[in-house]
């Protein structure tokens, strides 16, 4: 156990014994460095874990201070949306902020992406070098879906070491996750189907949504552990739900992690009731601690859970390599993937086989998960730091996102246009759902640790929000 | 003029003028050459000419001959399809013969694909080192739709060459051009819409118009001059058609061609209608002769025509990277595109712009088109020589497929399960329809000029069908 663990654990136990009780504030982090001969740093890693784990919350320009409720407190401020299903408009505010994140001479805070120099780009293209040179011209067909069969191999090896069965041809290699989930969307729904989604949801699952056909039904999701599951229970008793899109790790955009035993209940509340998974679980390698999120996938019995993953945010961003464990849709995923984009770039397959065989992935792994983690804990002091009282900050531990709730009368529609002007991307809460919730809102990109423009860009955007306050 | 081309002149005119009357035959090879002092070959050429143009047909095992009407005598020899709308089913059986096309056990004379070995495979790695080195990873957004810059300016200069004005804006890379098709099938269409296609028809355009719960109207085509425009114009005139999805160069499977006039009036037609259309146009590089068809695209004055094209079947195979011209919906597509599968494979686009920058296309290009031309006449004597009396033959212009209409007591999905048996791969009729016609017909592959086992194939393909007669 680290030191910074070691500090948590004794705060846990106080405020559990109700030694310290709701309300309380945890001593400063200067008089704690000093009385406990531990650095500072030491100390905000312990603070920032005890709020990961909803004992605390952290008040902008004040300090952490225990949570009322531990395990309610941390749901978003405003009301949650009511589980009613509705049509979804793909709007052009998602569109908008896309194209901002393509500028260069823009700072990223509202990318989608984790900075490309994250990744070992020469090291892949070495890769896809020794690939396409052992490569016979009669085996350009062996890579048509499901795909090339060393890549589907060793993706199944890397569920086997996390403790899942994946047999290798149920895997179906596609042009990124985004294919995997809207492949996925369209062979288990029909238009004019519900679908279960986070509240607030990554975009893309309401653009697929509104795409198809379908009925959105957004369920409220805690910051800390993820989707409420009485929300679905009551909600798939009351209505007819064709699939449910979710994110159980990492959370796009909140940044949540649903715990195991939540993702257990998950699938059987789901398998009660027939209604498949359609789990997005593209931040799974990206886990800050050393320990990743259990799958659902591992508590998969009828072939229910379709889990898309991919290697755009963890290795390769560009290469457009993803994939789906098909469960008992496999074939109709197949077939699907064939008839709209044939199959998925055969040098991108090749490169990654030859990387994945060739090892090093574990490696540049642990040092990205360390980069994304110190960056994080940066992130999150400086937005501590710089947003004003009553904002409220997720605490992620995985990803390369911040979810920050300003006080309600923020309004980050107008914070984005005021920070493109600035020079900064943005994304606007309005983008995570189809309602016009999280208008306060805002999601917080920290995957650039080399761009030295991040910490001036979050001090215009902080004074820009303060501004809205005057 | 080329010699076998000033032969064909000579005997159009003895045609034209009556000299040579419909039903005559012409000399036999042997005697030709013999007399005219010119090779059998050059005498060969000159009568398939001849059979391109609609002059003269070939009747197995007894030679050519002039044609009772040279404009309709090619015609399908069974009824075409009555021109109403129907609703479309996927087959297992196209599934079913894709599947054998990735054994590369089998002959693949129904694959649809051309032998990866025509093509530059190891130029294009080395395009793919350079373009990987070059590529800063701030750079690897800058390829997100609509696609690297510098490729889609290559595209648009080659259309410039070919007389078509393209704005570089208006093309959208895709993950190869099935991408697309489908893709622009989605922006002009929704659930319930009628779209024209071709009789016989690639089924892939039968598969999208299934998935997206679109009614199909196939129309008849004219072997040598594809779609029958009277036949549009009176569907046109009859019911609203959402889209026309057509391929007017060297049809698959057919091998028409639309003669530039009917390309004119094809758009102008649909313009006076607001129909869009989609414009397969992926073999239009596999031209056998020296000069390309005239693109559709170049009549195109209200941006009604999505011309799709691909390098997967003339350079890059298993690259992925395909284009569509959007005019007036290019905007949708990129949209489309976004929400579907994000991006095209990075390296691929890297690896082919850099390839097009520094030349050898052009010269690639010729040899593979004389190669298919030269295959394409070595396949239609040897399928002439060996099938039965009463079968009939395309005369494609490019592309590398050969239509083959047996007599129709001849059952190709019977000789497909046969053929199989002996290790041949075969496209049966019945795929290129949602209706159940074109039962006693084939599309024969003679894109591997490479591969001994074809001509024994065919062999074995001729007696299953002779056997078929006893």
């Amino acid at each position: 156990m680290k030191r910074y663990e070691v500090l948590a654990q004794e705060f846990s136990e106080l405020i559990r014994s109700g030694a310290l009780p709701a309300g309380a504030r945890l001593p400063s982090v200067r008089e704690t460095s000093r009385s406990r001969r531990v650095s500072p740093s030491t100390v905000f890693e312990a603070w920032y874990l005890l709020q990961a784990r909803g004992l605390v919350e952290s008040r902008p320009r004040s300090g952490f201070y225990v949570r009322a409720d531990p395990t309610s407190a941390a749901k978003p401020a405003r009301a949650v949306p009511p589980p009613r299903s509705r049509a979804v408009a793909v709007s052009d505010l998602v569109f908008d902020v896309l194209a901002t994140t393509r500028r260069a001479d823009l700072v990223p805070l509202g990318s989608a992406f984790p900075s490309a120099d994250l990744f070992p780009l020469a090291q892949l293209a070495r890769a896809m070098a020794r690939g396409l040179r052992s490569l016979p011209p009669a085996r350009i067909v062996d890579d048509l879906p499901p795909g090339n069969e060393r890549l589907r191999r060793q993706i199944a090896l890397r569920y086997a070491r996390a403790g899942v069965e994946v047999d290798a041809d149920d895997i179906l290699i596609t042009n990124g996750a985004l294919e995997a989930l809207t492949l996925s969307l369209q062979v288990v729904t029909r238009p004019g189907d519900a679908v279960v989604v986070e509240s607030p949801t990554f975009y893309a699952a309401l653009q697929a949504l509104a795409r198809s056909g379908l009925r959105a039904i957004e369920l409220p999701c805690h910051p800390a552990t993820g989707l409420d599951l009485a929300s679905l229970s009551a909600t798939l008793r009351r209505q007819r739900v064709a699939a449910c899109w979710l994110m159980p790790s990492f959370q796009n955009p909140l940044g949540s992690t649903m715990p195991t035993e939540h993702r257990r209940e998950l699938v059987s509340l789901l398998a009660a009731h027939d209604v498949p998974l359609i789990d997005d679980d593209v931040y799974a390698e990206l886990h800050h601690g050393p320990h990743p999120p259990v799958s659902a996938k591992a508590f998969d019995r009828k072939g229910l859970v379709l889990t898309c993953g991919s290697f755009s945010k963890c290795l390769a961003p560009g290469y457009r390599v993803g994939w789906v464990v098909g469960g008992r849709h496999a074939q109709a995923l197949e077939r699907a993937k064939i008839m709209t984009t044939l199959a998925t770039a055969v040098p991108s397959q090749q490169a990654l086989a030859e990387y994945l065989d060739h090892g090093g992935y574990d490696r540049h792994l642990r040092s990205l998960r360390r980069t994304l983690g110190r960056q994080c804990d940066f992130a999150s002091r400086l937005a501590t730091r710089l947003f004003p009282a009553g904002t409220r900050l997720s605490a992620p531990e995985g990803g390369y996102f911040l979810w920050v709730e300003f006080p309600t009368h923020v309004d980050t529609l107008q914070l984005h246009a005021q920070a493109l002007e600035q020079g900064i991307s943005t994304a606007p809460g309005r983008m995570f759902s189809a309602a016009p919730h999280f208008g306060h809102c805002l999601r917080l990109n920290f995957g650039h640790p080399r761009d030295p423009r991040f910490e001036p860009a979050l001090r215009t955007v902080a004074d820009l929000v303060a501004a809205q306050r005057a």
